[in-house]
């Protein structure tokens, strides 16, 4: 199978907003996606963006990393999803980053077994980081105890 | 105790990095970081950046939250580290954040109640998200693998 690897463009919003749903449900929290959309051509995507360590610098976090169902696995050098996290990787460190992170859920085997063969750390495991995070009035309560000043 | 929550200057540089490396020794890494500096008056900070969730919207990540030894501790509605990240939170509205994430480490009980207490989420507990990282060799193994188109 060949296939492109290239930045999204405007005309891409339908096929990518289809691949988030598809996501959510791989992932088991289809009722958390608050966006909605239609459409096709496009088979997979990655979302990333820039982060900042004080500790090492410039990183780059893969936010989602998606492929449909029948484009996985491991096709001979082809393989879909290594060569957009690949080209994540290639961007970061064209743009000076040290490190790519991303989440990954615990139960989520065959994506945690891909990412570990292919040389990452689980940070959780071997460091102990937890993800934590404050939303809706939890937020809310946080934000109004603000000083004015 | 009287203390004001400001944003960043450049004149602070030598007070952030200091505080840098306090927050890096009481996560027992010290050795991490790789960046350097020395000197005073700034008593804590907070470190964030804004990120992007494909089923949520603009969110707003907090790297770092550090306040020295001797400021620690909740002094009636005046502590320190609250009044930082409620900051954070505050910030974090105004730019239409529907949440604020952070990392702890799991053995750093005093960080993981304090912000318990304060309404937060342990997803790596209830929903099982590991933080993954490549670094070093293995990032630069995987950018060379990025298709040439």
């Amino acid at each position: 199978m060949d296939f492109m690897i290239r930045a999204a463009t405007p005309e891409d919003c339908k096929d990518i907003s289809r691949m988030i749903m598809e996501l959510a449900v791989y992932e088991n929290m289809p009722d958390q996606v608050k966006i909605s959309h239609e459409g096709y051509t496009v088979i997979g995507y990655a979302l990333f963006f820039y982060t900042y360590s004080t500790w090492k610098g410039r990183s780059v976090y893969m936010e989602d990393l998606y492929v449909m169902p029948e484009f996985r696995g491991e096709f001979p050098g082809k393989g879909v999803g290594t060569a957009l996290m690949s080209k994540v990787a290639q961007v970061g460190k064209e743009q000076q980053c040290v490190r790519l992170q991303f989440s990954v859920l615990n139960w989520n085997t065959p994506s945690l077994d891909f990412y570990k063969a292919k040389g990452a750390q689980d940070l959780t495991d071997s460091e102990g980081w937890h993800v934590l995070r404050f939303d809706g009035e939890a937020l809310d309560k946080l934000a109004q105890m603000a000083p004015k000043n």
